[in-house]
């Protein structure tokens, strides 16, 4: 069972997902008991295909076994949203409306391997990662009751990872969430006044500035924005404008998959492995094709656990300027491989 | 130093304390070392009053010596804003926007014992927290560059807490901070619609369906509301609709105290003393007296990791439907004390 509840103090929804804890009170035990399995009986392993739900998509060699695969796409066995549910509305009184959790939840697992991190996966493999993302996104804006797909990745305890095995997230919600709601009106309104694409403007001014830029290739941008919510949060914005990352053509996959794999190295050396969301923000339906709003990349280091102060106020207290994150990751010299090496310049210029 | 910096793509600010952290990347550190101190040499406990930031006010008995405290209000030796920071607006540019940091930060301790819980204390104590919360918030709102006072607590290491001996906090922020404004735009527009305040209203709906009451006696209604966010989410609401906490008469602290404790115990005792952040919401600078909003009690349990759907996309998602967590507390039987027992109906009706 899965379902949507409006809350009219804060005019959003929250999902519901109550079977993904065992009980009432075992919230603590979500979403599931084999959350740190060893390769034997990990879900994600090859060998192992069936533990998980159905396979909706893998990359495979032609004729290949099933467990041949070097990345595959499953249900999540714990879905937060479901494809049965109905997303009519229900009102009970003026004050309480629902709706059916109609939506979908998928997993991608990254690589055969059960302990190796993105960032130490070859540059083939991150693109690999990154068209069979596209490819589901596609798929599923192809349900006209989607209005949105949540690409993400948890890496850590936490960041709410369960399974260790490397994997991505996606989630297709039946309204538009929140957040990305209010980044498309802003992005809207920067439009309506002044005829850009908001978030092209800003990577100008951060590429003028300079301070700020962590690594940059011909296609793309790394760098910790000026108002960062958390600390070392980095953002990787296109230089080409597009609305979705859908849209985004095979060649410029192969260049993301490389800065993204410096950028992570970055992290990833600084930081000492630390854990992490990253998430992919794309337009919402109907909003594909729109000039405002240029899909983008973000990765949120958790080194600090977000309390009170932002809990009661929505707002962040941030302890390190990115200019100083950046300053300290550009100490760390990282190349994505042999061939990108010279691809990637890392820092402002 | 403290600033705050303007995000142009979500329309809110991030608050910059860099000297939280001793170095860029010591952010695991923060917000200091004597985080777990023993009683010895723990900065809250009676005769280690030297180890504090100045005192900024106590509750003492007429002549007491200066340990004779049972509340004690002092500055946070690692304020997130500060009352010396200039709140003018400076722009680099059109795209980024700083202000400095003015504000006030600062800690109440709760009581003189190091490990007892604020569920644990009587309620005259309470109350008394209450009353010295109510103080500050009177105070603070003195002082006209301060637009909001976001009054809070965290307890437990995954709620953010670092110093064990209870206490709370007072952030005094120098723009009304994002939640608030969001909860005083959607209160304001249904009070242009229907003449009534949201709150009350909501209250009403909440009484009327009884499966969400936890709670109840003649000035308060505890209960899990219907668009939860969090599994265990409580409010507690007040019968009589003032905008601000700092209105609210001595006579009804006591009875908040006592509710307080009631709510605070069934969830130490259904969960085992789980993690939590508590928030007091009270009205904005200009908005104490309107008609259009009722300050709120929230206690948001932390029994699971926001992760990267919540992060990607704004929106919750909850395992516990608040049907389902009253149920549960409702098993869990507690009486606020001998005194009070009679005067605190649990349960809906």
């Amino acid at each position: 069972m899965s379902l949507l509840r409006f809350d009219r103090t804060t005019n959003d929804w929250v999902v519901y997902s109550p079977s993904r804890a065992l009980r009432p009170h075992d919230t603590r035990l979500v979403p599931s008991a084999d959350g740190h399995a060893e390769p034997a009986t990990c879900p994600f392993c090859p060998g192992n295909e069936a533990l998980t739900p159905p396979e909706i998509f893998a990359v495979r060699p032609p004729r290949g076994l099933r467990s041949d695969w070097s990345v595959r796409v499953v249900s999540n066995k714990f879905p937060a949203l479901r494809i049965e549910e109905d997303p009519s509305r229900r009102d009970e009184g003026a004050m309480f409306r629902s709706m059916g959790g109609c939506g979908a939840h998928e997993v991608i697992v990254e690589s055969r391997e059960h302990t190796a991190l993105l960032c130490q996966q070859p540059i083939s493999q991150i693109e690999s990662v990154l068209a069979t993302l596209q490819r589901r996104l596609s798929d599923l804006m192809g349900d006209r009751r989607f209005q949105s797909i949540i690409i993400f990745k948890n890496h850590g305890a936490s960041a709410g990872t369960s399974i260790r095995h490397p994997h991505w997230q996606l989630i297709a919600t039946p309204v538009t969430p929140r957040l990305l709601r209010l980044k498309q009106i802003e992005a809207t309104e920067y439009f309506d006044q002044t005829g850009k694409c908001l978030y092209c403007v800003l990577l100008e001014a951060e590429l003028a500035a300079g301070r700020r830029i962590l690594a940059q290739n011909d296609d793309y941008v790394a760098l910790c924005p000026y108002a960062s919510h958390v600390p070392f949060e980095t953002w990787i914005l296109p230089r080409l404008r597009q609305a979705s990352f859908g849209h985004v053509s095979g060649e410029r996959l192969k260049s993301l998959a490389e800065l993204l794999k410096v950028v992570l190295l970055k992290l990833h050396t600084a930081l000492d492995n630390p854990d992490f969301n990253l998430t992919i923000d794309t337009a919402s339906r109907g909003a594909e094709d729109e000039e405002y709003f240029a899909w983008h990349l973000r990765i949120l280091p958790r080194l600090s656990t977000p309390a009170g102060f932002e809990l009661g106020s929505g707002m962040s207290i941030n302890t390190v300027l990115p200019e100083d994150a950046v300053a300290f990751l550009s100490e760390v010299a990282v190349t994505a491989n042999h061939g990108a090496a010279n691809q990637v310049a890392t820092g402002g210029g």
